[in-house]
């Protein structure tokens, strides 16, 4: 296959560059049909089904891995490393070129060996919280260890381990940038809910005490969604143990989960996935398939439903919009003032151990201590025994309050039975993030706030597609930011955030 | 690749008969992962989702033919032509080899032209039927009808084009052996039905009639499955526009649909989905993805189906068993007797023009009709403009009723529009070897109505498991009828069945 010098308005993108191109579109529609099948699992799958599934998944997976690291596939990438692209052709061979790279350096028999060992861990893993037993669960973890470390090696023998793996995640973020980062996260907010505990403020927490029916959740579920405009045209709504969403540009479903005792948890989990599928949804359809149609990594997705779940959804503006709907399904709350919902959905807990339940601000502290003992585990710093005492140390020393037992503490997240060290950053990155988008939107929308009260979320909605959406992979993360909001990815906006909001709140 | 002789124990087999085996694995774990994203489009998908649905479609469905096809799997089935095979081998290799062949004959060019063809005469038929207009439709059944041949010279080019595309669904029965029935069934059934006809016996028919609320008929259906012992833990009820089954030995779910005046009608249907999905539930779980635990073609599948629709839906015993849940659901039907339901479930339409309305007689001659006509067409023997006129003489000649329109007449169907020419001589198959599988269960389980009536289907699900299900496609169609009756296929038993019957409830 000769290469063709091409143009840079790029109509006229050499042969290679078209082959990958669909080639790319091949395995990345065989990886969605993987991932529809996921959601399936989760939500419709009766329980029989399992020993299915996993081959249907495996045969998806390796078939993707084949076409991804074939010699077809390696050689239109040497074509076309010195060809002549546009900007956009570059981006997309950047992107594909990555996820070869990486696919190729790493033996299947070792993903293989890690997923059967995450299987294997998932297992001890359950009994072990339920049993509150670590050392139960001690081996597998330091397998899990032992493995990634494995991988890391493989993609990059000399290059710090846990920076290999945050990779697997941010592909383009650096690691030193959400080291410092979340850093600052922590130097900032352990005084903040030091003095949050101090403050006098009385929340009205209670407000909303009460049973509140599921079948009632449900259908205010669906009434937010509606509220914020999901399309549903291109997308459901279901229930699963653990809310997530799944899908493409064209078919974005979000799962939501309901506690009768806490309507609201309802009500942010689902505004949550909307901004994950919201994002999905905006994708560019003409490049579905190929990295111009792809989100970019797991920070920005966790930043569009951040961005909906606390700077929306935990606004006074949402809920003079949406108390009377919330009201209308729980009579029983007809008393309750929009003062009230915004404090009720603002409260900083004195004594949550539990990462998926914290508040908006414990919530990076609880990051923090997975994310410090995670790195010293994959660096070799910290031995897996010293984990509990470790994680209990940092919880009394960020949190104020120290874990009665390890199934409330070291033992709460599934995450590293999967292996899936590096993963913990993200959320508070995706966070961060958030604020820092919102800050920019505020700026450039007129009365942002006035129309989402008015229930007009259309601007937001817009702004989002222009300066996130439409762009797909096309932008690595700190330009896609830097584009968004004219500066660099920091935390500034986030910190200046929690300093209004909750210095108002609790009179700091 | 060595070929090594493998003794007959069918311990040690050729290493290149594992080597096809898991290859075959593989590509049907694809194929069963397309099925699932099928049952989403029809069951759960939003529409917006079309686009990435046939794409993902689309490539799942040309990686396993490239698997299928591959100089690989067709080396493997070269050195094992000649390979020392035990039986259960070779009807593996004798499986695999006609999958391969026939796909290996068809141009994938042709094959994605027959697609998009069918995609436009889909359209098309949806168009011409709700407007009554067989000219508009013209057109595109013609160049399926092309298609079709072009596709059978590709595979056979010196034997019947119809015999051909007629294999693509039973590979292993033969076309004279079909012709043959369905002629057996034209002679037998017009005359009985004409007498029917003539017969002053009026059946209980308005016993049922009413307006049935939607939500109480899928409890029924519910009742219905749970009564027959559906596995719901391997399967799932929910509701489609069209009834269908999807699944495997350890997940296959059944959908059904409800029309508010009629009750019976959404019985008899999940429980003739029950039979199709009993029977994949049924192949063996060890064999999953190779041709021991796949079922055989379209009619086995459909004996199963109309095994239990008819044979067991359609019998006294049944509602005697089933009556008492009907009224519960249903308490406006308290005064019916079980001799109400008989009649009511077995009534023969007198002017229904609609084979999926049909009753168990009528339907055969809807679809000698059809089989005679697309025959015709696909042997050169009939011009598509001749199609509506003919097919209205051959309603008057063997259903004693003409159409006044071709949207009640032959645009009724959407099997033609996808060019599935075939494909309706396996309904009446089915039905036809469902009576004969039927009579030999009953002389070989002691008091089998006496057990249905007492809810004990076991005996019934044990005997379809040991005969049929656990088969898989080990034994050729004949064979496989003749292991489980004594008998090669005929229409005997079921011509007897309709005498019996029928006369009892006509007084014929």
């Amino acid at each position: 296959m000769a290469t063709e010098a091409a143009p840079d308005d790029g109509s006229d993108a050499p042969d290679a560059y078209d082959a990958l191109l669909e080639r790319a579109k091949r395995w990345n529609a065989v990886g969605s049909a993987a991932g529809v099948l996921g959601w399936d699992q989760q939500v419709m799958m009766p329980e029989g089904g399992t020993p299915a599934r996993s081959k249907q998944l495996s045969a998806l997976s390796s078939v993707r891995h084949d076409m991804l690291t074939d010699d077809e596939t390696a050689d239109l990438l040497a074509e076309l490393s010195d060809a002549d692209l546009t900007d956009e052709e570059s981006a997309v061979v950047r992107e594909i070129r990555r996820d070869h790279e990486r696919a190729d350096a790493v033996p299947g028999e070792l993903v293989e060996r890690i997923s059967e060992a995450s299987s294997e861990a998932l297992a001890a893993w359950e009994e072990a919280r339920a049993e509150d037993d670590f050392e139960a669960f001690a081996p597998h973890l330091e397998r899990q260890v032992e493995l990634k470390r494995e991988y890391a090696d493989h993609v990059a023998p000399d290059r710090d381990p846990y920076e290999v793996l945050f990779e697997e995640y941010e592909p383009c973020l650096s690691i030193e940038r959400a080291e410092e980062i979340l850093e600052e996260l922590r130097e900032t907010l352990v005084p903040v809910i030091d003095a949050i505990r101090e403050s006098d403020r009385d929340l009205a927490v209670d407000t909303f005490e009460g049973t509140f029916p599921t079948d009632d959740q449900e259908a205010l579920a669906r009434d937010a969604l509606e509220t914020v405009g999901y399309d549903f045209d291109r997308g459901r709504l279901d229930v699963s143990s653990h809310p997530f969403t799944s899908g493409n540009q064209f078919d974005c479903r979000v799962t939501t989960r309901f506690d009768e005792s806490d309507p609201l948890a309802a009500v942010g989990s689902t505004i949550h996935e909307f901004g994950h599928a919201q994002y999905n949804l905006g994708l560019p359809r003409e490049h579905w398939g190929t990295p111009l149609g792809e989100s970019r990594d797991l920070s920005v997705h966790e930043s569009q439903s951040r961005l909906w779940e606390n700077h929306v959804g935990r606004s006074r503006a949402f809920w003079e919009l949406f108390l009377p709907a919330f009201k209308e399904r729980f009579p029983d709350t007809a008393d309750a003032t929009v003062e009230d919902a915004y404090e009720a959905v603002n409260q900083v807990y004195e004594d949550n151990l539990v990462r998926v339940e914290a508040d908006e601000l414990t919530y990076h502290l609880h990051i923090v201590v997975r994310f410090e003992i995670e790195r010293d585990l994959v660096r070799g710093d910290l031995a897996i025994e010293d984990v509990p005492e470790v994680w209990n140390d940092k919880y009394e020393e960020y949190l104020g309050i120290r874990p009665e037992s390890d199934a409330e503490g070291c033992l709460q997240d599934i995450h590293w039975s999967h292996g899936n060290f590096g993963y913990f950053p993200t959320y508070s990155l995706g966070s961060v993030m958030a604020a820092q988008l919102y800050a920019a939107a505020e700026s450039e929308i007129d009365d942002l706030e006035g129309s989402i009260a008015d229930g007009d979320f259309d601007p937001l909605r817009e702004w989002l597609g222009e300066n996130v959406h439409r762009h797909g992979s096309r932008y690595e993360t700190n330009e896609l930011v830097r584009r968004a909001t004219g500066e660099d990815f920091s935390a500034d906006a986030f910190l200046a955030y929690v300093d209004e909001k909750y210095g108002e709140l609790y009179d700091l």
